[in-house]
């Protein structure tokens, strides 16, 4: 195991060291997305949602211009890649108050841009709960244990979780989710918890664009019994067609044909 | 605004750059205590719920040995500080899961001990819910951020804010809640959301060997109305006597006897 000292007490120091609030308390929020043939895709959307993020978080550093600049010089060198956006603050005064000197800062994160995974998804139970909190839900915030814990419960790369909050399903560890129950498209709801995707608002919009019928409403894991086709959302893998939920088979090819109305790119 | 790029996508990086997990997605855990007279107040304690903490969230690696000898040379130099120990996961491989070869980390803070505040303390209402999730509830982990926004309602330092689920009260910002009710002091359950603070649990172990009755139960809103006396715990302030909430004002008798029964340090 590291260990690490910081010292803020050392009268030495001048400034203090600077503490960096995403590492502390998860002070902070992203967006991930895909850079393909030297474009960031959906670059607005992200744009919006980082805005979004920073006005409900009371972020008031948040510099989308430079990032903009420094994005176009990036992106242009670069072939395929995913990108992370991170935005948190930095301040030297302790505990969980934000300073009034305190900083923005951002970090962008390129990988390597993971292979899609197969065809299909297999959606099984997740027994890690989901954080419930309407002052925080839909935004993409750094707060993420719960995730990281229904991750490790998926034991195939074709598995994906889904997280409940009490009898209701809300998404996937790492995805949104839509079902098809009598013939309509339903996502859950996101007011008291879960992340507004971006592949899921580019669904709701083609939904909406195509007069395919869909409805945004509470969807109780009872129904999921019901259900005769699903997807899973997510930046990078696009639309997930779902081939099982919780080893009982649905139908591939509802899914197949909306994947092929939202590309992922 | 600092833009930072971490790159993992170069060839000719090797090995690929390390990714902080606690500032990616609050993946970790911390606690807070008092440093006096080159002695860590209650380490027994802190280590006992970094131990607790460490099983729930799937930390394999946590070395308290090594940690305790590290924190024995540290401290026999210091007179007085507060230190905060974080313990965190760092890995090559992004996303969510946890990967084999993830890699625990600790991070020790040291900051110059705040000053107690005023005497007594003005409870108020945060408009700030709090995040629930019975997976996470008790543990002082890293996804803050209700309470950085909680936190940022208060708008004097003799304030904290009292944060709800719904109807029932569960804590303040940054500490545990004590109020009196027909002669019995009541603390929030804190099996859906909130910290087992390492002060309530002093307190509590106070309260049963002196026979003062308690209880630890649901709070409802409607009940502060009529409470004759509170007190909020930290490890930093010890015990903190409440002269009112929303104004009206309470009892400080009954919570400064308290207070000497549990003392800080």
């Amino acid at each position: 195991m590291h260990i690490a000292v910081i010292n803020q007490i050392d009268k030495d120091q001048n400034p203090l060291p600077t503490l960096e609030r995403a590492s502390l308390f998860g002070d902070g929020f992203f967006t991930t997305g895909i850079i393909q043939d030297s474009q960031f895709c959906h670059q607005q959307r992200h744009f919006k949602r980082l805005r979004m993020s920073a006005d409900r978080l009371l972020f008031t550093g948040l510099d989308l211009s430079q990032l903009q600049d420094r994005l176009k010089q990036l992106v242009s060198q670069i072939e395929s890649a995913a990108i992370r956006i991170s935005i948190a603050r930095q301040q030297q005064q302790r505990g969980y108050a934000i300073a009034a000197d305190a900083k923005t800062v951002c970090t962008i994160l390129l990988s390597k841009l993971p292979a899609l995974p197969c065809d299909y998804c297999q959606l099984i139970d997740a027994k890690t709960v989901i954080s419930c909190n309407p002052t925080l839900a839909g935004i993409k915030h750094i707060n993420r244990l719960d995730s990281v814990l229904a991750a490790s419960e998926i034991s195939s790369i074709n598995q994906e979780a889904l997280m409940y909050h009490g009898d209701l399903v809300i998404c996937g560890s790492k995805s949104n989710l839509f079902v098809r129950l009598n013939g309509v498209w339903l996502t859950p709801k996101l007011s008291n918890c879960g992340i507004e995707g971006i592949t899921r608002d580019r669904t709701i919009e083609m939904l909406n664009q195509q007069n395919i019928q869909y409805s945004i409403s509470d969807i109780h894991r009872s129904d999921l019994t019901d259900v005769d086709a699903a997807f899973v959302t997510n930046s990078l893998t696009g639309i997930w067609p779902v081939k099982s939920i919780n080893d009982r088979l649905v139908k591939l090819e509802n899914s197949n044909y909306i994947r092929k109305l939202v590309t992922r790119i």
